[in-house]
Order: structure tokens, then C-alpha cells, then sequence
């Protein structure tokens, strides 16, 4: 189905080897895995979406086969996360409507992590992350995480540096936690250039239905630029474990991004082997039971409430 | 848009007049408020469906408004409430699934209410319901709801009848609470007959992919199947008020009840008379501010990190 020669989780996977990440060796506008102008044709954005549509019924599949699994054997706790991270603009908001809008809402949890609230900030900084973990059988979706920890504090020197460098080891630990606890970790990274970060806040300061997306503070974001890239290249690096990989998506063009965050959610799933439990009653026993119930002569859905 | 001549709320609303709501007089399988065949054509259920698609469209465009004026005015609390219920297989998940799925994710909060656990049973039955509600600016769906709390308890005399009597007008009390405090209520109960039930259920037992949505317990509740209809249609007449309207959508046929369903969401929006907000920032001072930064010279997204 995917017409890949080589697997997303393959091909996007950060490098963690010693050396790091280096994201500015990473270009934004690329396609990775794209497969060839013979298969894509002349408007890969048609041909883009209409495979993101596809991916979407089979992740209907999937995430039905985990949500009834989780109904038959919750203790297992297995549930997916996808934790999205990027630079403001950098497309974690279309992503989730595009890729994670073609899925099953009902068994679909996202959270937002803005800002910490007071009470937030009186707490470790995981415990709002814990509280926020989908149900098993569910996939949730986080939009930014725990990840910001590693990013604000260190850039606007929010704390002391071995507060924020211990925070890597405690991810580490946090993440394998969770993993022991059946959750499958997608941590992708969306990332855009620093000219398609102007372009698209030119954007919404263009388009009246768009000033509400838009924050006077993004500029001074923007303007540590350089510090938040280092923050991080950091993270992906140090916290790329084998149960957590970390994921970098090129995401100057959003439909290449959308199709990408697709597959790599499609690949998750199908490694994890789902399928549709066996039932915990007898099928024939059931049948039964109902066409037994008021055989023929009863017909209360056609009897007035007056008439019992 | 909508081809229709009167509104959805006002054909679907159950007649709050003093002699209550006769579900047995409201056939399931009926279609209130379609065009004609002139307008729907040979096949009702195709046009019905790309209408779903077109109001979701629409949908969408409302929820971004309410979202966007929930992040300029908090304090208006303003949010949408769709409340669900119905019998076993009445189609609660497929209308989340088919009309809550056209909107945009990130709006949406979907809980679902199961029979409570011990620590839910041991406060006020609104204390669940309380913690479930939507923030400001979201669209919230409840998959059953404090309305389970009339109906179980009731037909399963699982307490005495001075206290799910007093339920009403707590009820009342509650909702027209929420109503002050911002939040528009939509109730619909999905009305299928017990013919339109039994098929459903040997349906999930004839396919093994639907086994895990199948109860034995949902058996004896269908046993009681007169019992319940008459404790939904004394709900639905003690607890339909102005600020919290009952609607009963005839749902045997799948694609009627996601048509009206979209269609009672698309009017409840109108009435909401949603704007895009004015932004609390100059525009033309952060189109300047943006431009002035690193103005050229400086390219912090091709600098690679360790050549700052």
C-alpha cells in the first residue's frame, strides 16, 4: 500500500549516534520517501492527500483493533502516543486536524500543553504529562509535551542548567515508564525553516481569520531562533531511545508532512500486530438468548407507554 | 444550505407541553424534515452523506470561531454541549464517529460515561459529569451521560424512588448552571425500535470484527425494553427547558440520523451568531516588528548550531 522502498520510521528516525543531531543538515523543503514522479504524477499535493485519506481508513482499522483489545484486556494498558513538537508555525495544529481528522474520535484523546498554570508550575513538571496520558485502547495526541521543559526553560533561562540538563535522564526514565506500561511513544519533530516560520506568521497577520493564531510573543520566540534550534537538536539527541524514538519530519510543504506523519503512524501500528480480540461470551449462546426474548407475541417497541 | 423549510429544532424538539413526550407515537424509521425527491434524488442515503460532508465544512468554520473568541473572552465560558443517548445499538458511536468526526479534533472533547465506578458512586452523580465538561471554546460530546442516572437506577430499582425522582429537577438546576455559565446544550435521544435493536445485535454477533462491541448484559437490558422507553420519555419531558432543549431524532435509518444530527449541530451554531474576533494586537506593528528582525544579514534556520 505505501509504495515505499524503505520504511518512514527508517528513513526519518534522528541519528543517535554520539554525534547528535545536526538539524541544520536537515533541509525542510525535502521528501523523503516520496516515492518516484512516476507513482506521484504531476500534483503530488492531490496525490498526497488523497493517500493521507487511505492511510486514515486503515488507522480507523487499527485504532478499532486497540480500543476493543483494551476492552478485553485492559490491564495490558496498551494505547499509542504521539507527541508533536515544532517551532510556532511549524504546522502541529494542521497536522492534527489533517492526519489525526481522518481517525475515529471517540477513541482519539489530544491534549494541548500551554503555558503552565500556577498550580502546574507547584508540581514536578511530568505531573501534568501523567495526568494527560490517553486511556488504554486509546490514541492520544500531544500538542507540544513534557519536551517544552527541555526548550523554554533553557532558552529564556527559566532555571538553573542542572535542573533542566537532569530533565533529559528523567524523560528517559518517564518514557520507558510508560513504555513498560503499554504505551507505544511516536515523538515527531516537525520542522520548518527559519523563512517559512516569517511566511507563514506574515500569513496570519494577513488574514483577519487567522489573527487569533497569531502572538505578539512569537517574534521574541523567533528571535532566539538559533538557541530553541540548539535546545532542540539537544533533545532529539539524548532522548532517542529504542522505546521512544524520536522522529524529524521536513515540514516546509504540509502536504508532504501530512502524509509522512500518516505513515509513520501507520508503521507504528502495524508493528505492534493488533487484531480483533475473540469474544469473551458464545456467539451461538447469544443468538439464542435474544431471538428467545419476547418471541413474536411481545412487541413492546410498538406498544404505547400507557398500554405496559 | 439546508433546503429545509422549517429548522431541525423546531420538527425534532419533543413537545414539552404537560402531557409529555409519547415515544411510541414518533416512528423510528420516519425521515422529518427531508427535501423532497426532487431535491434528494434516487438515492437518499449518497445525498445524505455528502451533506454531512458539506455541514461539516461549515461545522468546522464555526468551531474555529468559537474556539478563537474563547481565546480572546474566556471569562464568556461560550462552548457547545451535544448530550447523546440512547438504547443499546441506538448508534451513539456512529454518530460520533460520522458528525463529530467532520470537525476539527483539536475542538472536540469526547467523553464517555460507563456505569460508574466505585469512587464516582461514592459522590453526588454530577461530580463525574462536572469534571467531563468541554473548556471554553471547545465542542464537547457526551457519549451517554447524567441522564443514565434517571433512567439504570430507575428501571433497575437500584435506589429508591424519592431520590431518582428528585433527579429531575436537580437536573434542571445543573444544566440552567451551565447555561449561565456559557455552555449551549443540544440533547438528542437516538429513537430505535426493538425490531431495528434485535437486527443490530445479531449483526455484531454475526461479524467478529463487531464481537467486542457486544454485551451479554445488553440482553437483559433490551428485556426491560418498555421500562426503559417509559423512563427516557418521562426524562425527556421533565427535562426539556428553553435553555436545555430535548430533541428525538428517528434513527433506524443511519444516514437520516447523521444528516439531522449535523443539521440540529449546523442550527444550534447559527443561533450562536459566532464572529471571528478583533485582535488585541496592531497587525501592522507585528508585520513590522517581524520584518525588522535579522533583516537579511543574519540566517539563524541555515546557521547549523555549532557555528553559532
Amino acid at each position: 500500500m505505501s509504495g515505499l522502498k524503505r520504511s518512514l520510521r527508517e528513513l526519518l528516525r534522528v541519528s543517535s549516534g554520539g554525534a547528535g543531531v545536526d538539524l541544520a543538515a536537515i533541509d525542510p523543503g525535502t521528501t523523503p520517501g516520496l516515492p518516484s514522479a512516476g507513482v506521484v504524477g504531476a500534483a503530488p499535493k492531490t496525490w498526497a492527500r488523497s493517500q493521507v485519506a487511505a492511510i486514515g481508513t486503515e488507522l480507523g482499522r487499527q485504532q478499532e483493533m486497540l480500543f476493543a483489545s483494551a476492552k478485553v484486556e485492559p490491564a495490558a494498558g496498551r494505547r499509542v502516543l504521539l507527541v508533536l513538537q515544532a517551532m510556532d508555525a511549524g504546522g502541529k495544529d494542521g497536522t492534527i486536524r489533517r492526519v489525526a481528522g481522518t481517525m475515529n474520535p471517540l477513541g482519539l484523546q489530544i491534549r494541548s500543553f500551554v503555558r503552565p498554570t500556577e498550580e502546574e508550575r507547584a508540581h514536578h513538571f511530568l505531573w501534568r504529562i501523567r495526568r494527560a496520558l490517553p486511556p488504554p485502547g486509546y490514541v492520544g495526541v500531544f500538542n507540544r509535551s513534557h519536551y517544552e521543559d527541555v526548550l523554554v526553560p533553557r532558552v529564556e533561562s527559566l532555571v538553573p542548567e542542572q535542573i533542566w540538563r537532569a530533565r533529559y535522564g528523567e524523560i528517559n526514565e518517564f518514557e520507558e515508564e510508560l513504555a513498560e506500561g503499554g504505551v507505544t511513544l511516536l515523538k515527531v519533530f516537525l520542522h520548518i525553516s527559519y523563512e517559512e516560520q516569517l511566511d507563514r506568521l506574515l500569513r496570519r497577520l494577513d488574514d483577519p481569520h487567522k489573527h487569533w493564531k497569531y502572538e505578539p510573543g512569537d517574534v521574541d520566540t523567533r528571535s532566539r531562533w538559533v538557541d530553541y534550534q540548539a535546545a532542540y537538536a539537544e533533545a532529539l539527541s539524548r532522548c532517542d531511545t529504542a522505546r521512544a524514538p524520536w522522529f524529524v519530519v521536513p515540514a516546509n510543504r504540509k502536504w508532504y508532512r501530512d502524509w509522512a506523519v500518516a505513515n509513520l503512524l501507520r508503521e507504528t501500528f502495524e508493528g505492534l500486530g493488533l487484531t480483533y480480540p475473540e469474544p469473551t461470551f458464545d456467539p451461538e449462546r447469544e443468538r439464542r438468548r435474544l431471538l428467545d426474548l419476547h418471541p413474536g407475541s411481545v412487541r413492546p417497541g410498538v406498544d404505547s407507554v400507557e398500554s405496559k
